[in-house]
């Protein structure tokens, strides 16, 4: 617990509802989304830059460890308190006073706080969108702090390239607050230093604000099923869909049979849509997508997608064995399902890797014929986004396994799993989900000596303050 | 002149081939693409990142300073030697020896030395292309170092949405080589370094190899000149188009009457366009275009361009006075002469300016009305990229102008433009040409005293060796 005069400090800095200290009050920010349980010292809910900077000023000029925490949606650890009692979290949740829509430009400035279903509901009737897809829905400060990409990566990018300013509160005793970029989509004036706070798990400051990119809302979907005729076509079947397909290709995600079969017994409203019901050993869901009305001497996306499905069954390279056009909503859904069927199936252990195009069907081919070796009775139930390398491959392990008593079995299997992605394949040991607490050791472990270096000497001069979970 | 010693020992490094000391062999190096003329103490010729270490490494040691050399085709004085004669150049015209294309993954890594034009050539049997449209053919590690964007930006961005990986030398004591990033198109495993060296004019580091993104060619296009009804329709027609087309549209190019003008008096190979040759105030070239070989359903995309703009003819709210499909080849022809027949004009003075997509309009406006009461006899003949914001604001001034004598008024006319354009419509002074020591006193006085710092440190604990023509 931190002593009276610091939490009257924040009080008078924040107002009675800008700092929560009860435990029934804090319980909510002390739960990660998926796994995690912390204790912390107060919960800051500044609602405003101003605030922010007051409250980043006063902790690091005391020496107060603060998490920033956005949506909590995260899959690291990176945004609860760890067990100490001796963090503060820094909620950017009361964050959300500012909306500024400039149409022309296609860009909104927004408040950190917003929440991505409510930054897009409120963009609607303009037609415009922040096109990054999941199936969470987080704040817009740790979207930014750990970059996520999601679904229509292949079409729109990640956070990233869609980020055009932001407004952050430097981790230093003053509270610096930067303005970095105001909606300009070309400036190169020196250094972005908006980019060290994209991806890096909020170790540098707090996003308070944001200028983002928007684009046109689709207006025109088609889906359908791809089952490659073997494991090992499925990058060709990428790279031809791709070449038919340009810029209108929106999506191209594979689901494996295991988690397709754990979202069609555990989620009712499912439909199974395979031929006699049997789910084949892996699925491709590709969409084909077009940002305006349809015009009236416009080819309507099904038939698109019926022609080029067409032309590629007709190729001597026999890259399909089946493909079948169905409704974008009940498809999508079955790709939404997945990560919840696999938690019904036991205790899931995830990894969110990635991989150059071309090395994800070997890998999930190695660890297929690996795992029994190094692990038995361990599930592979993969999915994920084949059009931009990343594939959340998640193990399940029965609730009622023995091993699972044991702390060491899991750090087996995870340092297992991160040597053969990162040093055998040369893949990502976190794609889109960041760092966090969960993946500092690996952190650790791939980050080179000179750039580890680099980064601790620039934490060090930027943003010295004890901010966010990771330690760089 | 350096003394004996360290040509001696740099030749050592490089061999005779890779290193440079008499005038004759030097003067090419000297002289920049449109203005400048430098001395350089040397040019040296690395042909390997080892090579490249080698020579940061003695020189940083040695006190002595280098300037990094790509194409040398800039226009901020960013890639020449000073005329002191105490700089080095270090070019990078003999980092060509590595080309491995990654055809699934879309991507290839090259050696930075490798030209714009041979790299699309040696990617043009597979049907990919580096989506960089520029009108020079610069080298790619000063296509990185300035984050050059270009006329197809509104489709496939600038050079950091398609950097996946480089490999620099740090300007330090060691020559420090840095691998950032392989080839993967998610990776947030900590502070994405390689951004430090995108647009931040070679300051930092020598950039000797890339993995860069690659796109399907283009493989239909259409192509239209269209003549708003006002000039403050320009954004709304902009958005209209947008609305109408897409992720199809991949150009909206402004060019203004004196710029066209210009060109048709000054390159004989071009053909007026207009009705009775009568140019209008100002045009936009707009190209939609797709990567797909045309599909039987498929509709031409003349009958696209076509059909949108007819819908736009009928708006109630006049967006359009006149507008007309032409071939890409012409269309874009008279574009790329823009640059070339003003400089016919008298002597350029030429800005690369950006704004939110909204203001640029305003700005050209503004800059109409108020021009003659600040500088008489100063043409305007901008031309640029509306779609992203960027403008080429270009002032022409009578070759025998007596002003011309006088160093202050070109340096007064320059303070003006950045004055209204950064401080009045909060615009960029150097949207992607970078700085270079043309824009360091903009650098200086424009870049917020927090955000100055943060580069200085920087640059301190990173890069400490005197490399490059910007201070930071």
């Amino acid at each position: 617990m931190i002593e009276a005069s610091p939490i009257d400090a924040l009080r008078a800095l924040l107002g009675p509802q800008g700092l929560l200290v009860t435990p029934s009050d804090m319980a909510a920010y002390e739960t990660g989304a998926r796994y995690d349980q912390g204790r912390a010292a107060f919960v800051a809910r500044p609602a405003s830059t101003a605030e922010t900077s007051a409250v980043v000023a006063y902790c690091v000029r005391n020496g107060i460890a603060l998490v920033p925490q956005s949506g909590n949606t995260g899959l690291v650890s990176g945004s609860t308190p760890d067990a100490s009692g001796q963090q503060g979290v820094l909620s950017l949740d009361r964050l959300t006073g500012i909306f500024e829509l400039d149409r022309v430009n296609r860009s909104v400035q927004v408040g950190a706080g917003l929440r991505l279903s409510d930054l897009n509901a409120r963009l609607e009737a303009d037609g415009l969108f922040f096109p990054i897809d999941l199936g969470a829905d987080p704040r817009l400060g740790g979207m930014i702090a750990t970059n996520t990409g999601g679904s229509r990566f292949l079409r729109y990018g990640d956070v990233r390239r869609n980020t055009l300013g932001l407004k952050v509160v430097l981790a230093d005793e003053a509270g610096t607050v930067l303005e970095l970029g105001t909606g300009l989509r070309k400036d190169n004036t020196g250094i972005d230093w908006k980019q060290m706070f994209i991806g890096t798990s909020g170790a540098f400051g707090v996003i308070t604000e944001c200028v983002l990119n928007l684009e046109p809302l689709p207006r025109q979907t088609a889906t359908a099923f791809l089952v490659p005729s073997a494991l090992d076509r499925v990058p060709d079947l990428l790279t031809a869909m791709e070449q038919a397909l340009g810029n209108d290709l929106s999506a191209f995600e594979g689901l494996s049979k295991n988690a397709v079969t754990a979202a069609l017994s555990h989620v009712p409203s499912l439909r199974n849509p395979f031929q006699a019901g049997i789910v084949p050993e892996f699925v491709i869901l590709a969409e084909i997508s077009r940002s305006n009305l349809p015009r009236a001497g416009e080819q309507p996306l099904d038939a698109v997608m019926e022609e080029v499905l067409g032309a590629i069954f007709e190729r001597e390279d026999a890259l399909l064995a089946d493909a079948f056009i169905g409704r974008p909503q009940e498809m999508w859904a079955l790709r939404h399902a997945l990560s919840e069927g696999v938690k019904h199936l036991g205790r899931l252990i995830a990894f969110d890797l990635s991989f150059r195009r071309g090395d994800i069907m070997r890998f999930l081919d190695h660890m297929k014929a690996e795992m029994p070796k190094h692990f038995a009775d361990v599930l592979i139930c993969d999915f994920g986004h084949i059009g931009d390398g990343g594939v959340h491959f998640n193990l399940v392990v029965p609730k009622d396994d023995p091993r699972l008593r044991d702390a060491g079995f899991e750090t087996a299997l995870r340092e297992w799993v991160f040597s053969v992605a990162v040093e055998e394949f040369h893949g990502s040991f976190s794609a889109e989900h960041a760092i966090g607490r969960k993946n500092q050791a690996f952190y650790d472990r791939y980050t080179p000596h000179d750039i580890r270096r680099l980064a601790t000497d620039l934490k060090a001069i930027a943003a010295p303050g004890p901010l966010g979970s990771v330690t760089f």
